[in-house]
């Protein structure tokens, strides 16, 4: 793939929109005819990543209401490109001079500036966190079409910046009850104090993501290039912020041994399972019927009030102060990113695999199994 | 991408082969014309990954001869695909009846007979370990153009089981020196007693393997999907034993802070340059100028000689032995295999980084800039 | 690819939109940034392919607008995708009932229930015309970035019907002063008699549309599967209602012998060129520095006012009127089509070729030549 | 796609190798798991492109022995990618130096050296007919696998020059009795006498190559720019030598009126038919269930003995005579060809189609229908 703003071949989405232009959308294809879809079902997802809902999340007024322009039909998907648009409200005329005219930090102005010879300094242009909001929309889509196959795709807050969840105390249901989405209240409160000793630092925090795919069928994934664990991979550090990515006990794995690491298989009732979950789900880059688990790093927010040292775009060494209210952490809004891309990316896959076998493609197509021997 | 034995869009190399199949081999297309190429070029990259090195390395006798057969003509490339084979020498009919008929833990061995409904069982088919004697052949062209861009790519190991080298000690000329690849003579010698330790247990050991993109320039990666992290997360998680990936400081970074984890720009004459690099080289997904720096972490060689808990193909629980001498760890072999990947991944990056600024492609067609100026 | 709504490997256009839905538009990715562009750029293409513009095109009253809601900034392109978006006006709530409940003669309906198992049958949905509004606004842009190179794409009518433009008499500059876009005004008089009598007949006809590549470099297009012919005939056969394709010579090549077809190579100046150009500027699918030159053929507008033999969504059998207006001929409004197409594909082949040789490469990225020697 | 030598997407195939290098080759990734496939399988249609089989083709010696390299397991594809090899026996060493240093007219000599800015020039290098070994080998994979579902392919010669065959005389099986492929006795008499008068006068023909797709399912191909006949019509252009494509009535269509040209739709048994085939098995992109019927026009061979103007490598215009035998006319040996390339594509799409339906995919995963409903 050349032209950056795609991922996915047969469920492929391509994503487009500036921070501050007039929109943010994306054009989701491939989608299979029949899935039940409503605004309503984007409009769910793209709530859990709205600005402004609480202390730790940018002020912006956005209501960020998406509509679908295309490929549904009474209620229903039509195969055809499904578009999503989501207007800019908040384009008021701020000042940009002088993010325009030097480099942030952490930043991809100047990165921007050697590639492209200029760049949509407002907001961040195309490199800000709003063009998730595509992203967003589509992994509605794709979470809707895994749910039509039971699967689900979960993703919470591992940890914010040293505080960790533990694994005795995390409960699913608790990380929809607070603000940075952790499966454990105490984690969560603490994680709280040490966010707010950030703020009054001038200063900001990173975080894990964990991510859980459950009841994916085995056989998902390709054996050298196309592996699952490399598509996800590449979704997870696509989102901006993510300087890592592990699948079941990750970098851990490293330091531990064979003896440990292997998952022993077993029979339960008819069925092949793994007695533990070290490899996360995946063998050879094939999923193995159980759980896939990921997890994704992220980076401290950039922007911080503080100043820094930085060069402006005419070759002057200078400091710079970042204004105007900034989260300081992405980790709680990423949340539904990762699920989003997880959702993007196994639903592509789970297509893809029904070519593997000749004899399940002939009782598809409904011809005579062994018709091809001689 | 669908069929998963290619990776790359301009600069693009398809694997294929059995571990003890007839040969194994490479095709690589879109290599620019008029690179000088010879056998020995490959030759060298692979004897790299060569087994029979050193006790902690198979003794399977393969010298693995590769042989050019397309794409070269009077030393240079000639801009079409070139084709690369190297025969299977050791494929004596050796006793495959139990790996065969059961599924070894930590193997792909399961997820291939539920994928394809059954597996071509001998040394482990297609998900062997002698599928990278493709990637390292293509890496080789790929390292040769990058050194014609004065752009090196250089990976050691950083870490075996718990045995990680000192960032104070380390010496990239030691690496060559030691049987385990790492830049710190110290650190290899304690990881040979580990080593030693777990091949005693008959048990195994995984590790870390870190590595450096020197000199390239600033400008690579597109702003969305097709991040430079992205494709090289892509790149590793696509080898087999690797289940982690992180650039830059990485994890590490989630637990850090903006005003520690951002890099001031300075100038240093006349060049805008990082005075850190927490961000290992990237920016919104596209190189800044400084290293581009990574790791990736690989599980414990599944093999072990002790025996182990699994199913049947005909789904009866069962103890397996497995026989025979595998490596303890992937690791030292695996670091000419991660200087490859992400050669390949950074030469299809910079060839397509060429198309990004209309000024440059008028100066390459020779035409006057400004001319779709009314 | 896989999904079928894109088009391109590094400038890639994607298409959404059905006739009768909310909005018709179209991403444009990869386009290079610095190109100056405005609506009106897409805007004046646009308006060369509305309706209601002659007797001989439906009467349907759109204005066609179209909004740039990403990827331009100060007048520029950025590198960032394209978002365009035209909103469909006359939605008005027809009667679609019988057009629903059954198959139209030489329309997608069956195949799309086949496909999809159901559709939007509202105007075509789909597969109407309406979908080349976001080909000609994406051909909008790479009309203009080729033109940024001097290189400019043209298309007219060739024939309707039995009625063809003479060579001797043909007239560019006359295809813009009749409404049948033939550069011979004799011919499209008689083409509009031609045509006037299939309406009183209740009949349609089809026609050929030629278009000519000027001032494009030798040397555009891949050896094997990537020749230019072979994605020209692509973009060519993805317009609905085209039946061939055909490139210099064409089918008349097929009836000729070598001495006649093969183009002498001779000297102008400094420069190689062809002394014929049978072959239509393409030699072993590479450009060869001439005109390319390229024939699209399509078929009768497939909604003609007499009753048509079809049966029902149920499967009876019955007789079928289509009421309403429609074109008796697609031609003259397919030529700008057919120019976006040629242009969207060239665009994208010359920003490939900029990868093929190292020496060309070395100078781009500003690196001493031969560097790659021992 | 960018690199050039690779198409398809489900199934991928990649060519390489030159006229006179070592070997010739293919690999063809994404083959479903299960087919029966040996070397004979592969053989019998490699032997249909040989050439030395009469006067009217090359008398080069080449047996084109097959081996198959991986992919293939105890009889069977394992769904990993099978890799085919040809060795190229008649490498003596002829001389080359008048074709070196200069530019046979029709050939792709002068686009290969202003493309990549030198050439291997032995036989034609890439650009040679010798590339097309891959295609076959490849393609007999592809009719393997339609036949194990019933669908045939069918190609034959539909005229040689001015010669066409007789649709009244036509019978498939005479094609398999004349050395040109023409399934009328007749023509075939009539055609080798125009042959010989060709070879008489040192000159050479063209001619036309027609394919039937029969059984193939309706729903095949993507409604926009994955159109079914699209691919087909780029497979087509993808052969060297060939200048046009028509599906159905083609350019013939552009001539007739919709009254003519429409399909009507009537009930054979359950099952909707199209009372005639105008269409050629395609509506809007998608197969119809009528079968699919396309044609290749072939320019004539551009190998002439008689003297021709041309210039050479150092831009001087001097006068070639090409020496050595060539045949007359490249139809016949290209018909299996045609036949390879048609299945390779609609074996592609035939796999991307499985993805249309919610209701299908939910069967084949054995998930209850209908579980996306609120």
């Amino acid at each position: 793939m050349a032209a950056g703003s795609s991922i996915g071949t047969v469920f492929r989405i391509t994503t487009w929109g500036e921070s501050h232009g007039t929109a943010i959308g994306v054009v989701a294809d491939g989608c299979p005819a029949g899935l039940h879809l409503t605004e309503e079902d984007i409009q769910k997802l793209l709530d859990r990543r709205k600005p402004g809902q609480s202390k730790f999340t940018t002020q912006r007024k956005e209501s960020d209401q998406v509509e679908i322009l295309s490929g549904v039909f009474e209620g229903k998907t039509t195969g055809t490109p499904i578009s999503m648009i989501v207007r800019n409200l908040d384009q008021r005329s701020k000042d940009y001079s002088e993010i325009a005219s030097c480099y942030r930090p952490g930043h991809a102005d100047f990165t921007f500036d050697e590639k492209f010879g200029f760049r949509d300094y407002r907001g961040g242009g195309r490199s800000s966190a709003r063009e998730t909001i595509g992203r967003v929309a589509a992994g509605a889509i794709a979470k809707k079409f895994l749910a039509a196959l039971n699967i689900t795709v979960t993703a919470y807050t591992k940890s914010i910046g040293p505080v960790e969840i533990s694994r005795e105390r995390m409960d699913l249901k608790e990380a929809a009850n607070n603000r940075l989405c952790m499966p454990d209240a105490e984690a969560a409160r603490e994680a709280e104090a040490y966010l707010e000793e950030k703020m009054a630092q001038c200063d900001s925090a990173g975080g894990v993501v964990e991510c859980v795919i459950h009841n994916l069928p085995a056989g998902l994934g390709e054996p050298v290039f196309e592996k699952l664990d490399a598509n996800l991979a590449k979704a997870m550090l696509s989102i901006g912020a993510v300087k890592g990515f592990e699948i079941g006990d990750g970098f851990a794995a490293s330091a531990s041994c064979g003896s440990v690491n292997n998952d022993a298989f077993r029979m339960r009732g008819d069925a092949v399972v793994k007695a533990t979950n070290h490899s996360g789900g995946v063998l050879g880059g094939i999923s193995d019927g159980s759980d896939v688990v990921f997890r994704a790093a992220f980076k401290p927010t950039p922007s911080i009030a503080r100043p820094q040292d930085t060069v402006s775009r005419d070759k002057k060494e200078m400091e710079l102060t970042i204004h105007g209210r900034h989260d300081p952490v992405v980790v709680p809004r990423a949340v539904v990113v990762v699920e989003a891309m997880a959702a993007i990316t196994v639903m592509d896959m789970l297509l893809l695999s029904m070519t593997s076998r000749l004899d399940m493609i002939q009782l598809f197509f409904q011809v005579e199994e062994g018709s091809d021997e001689e």
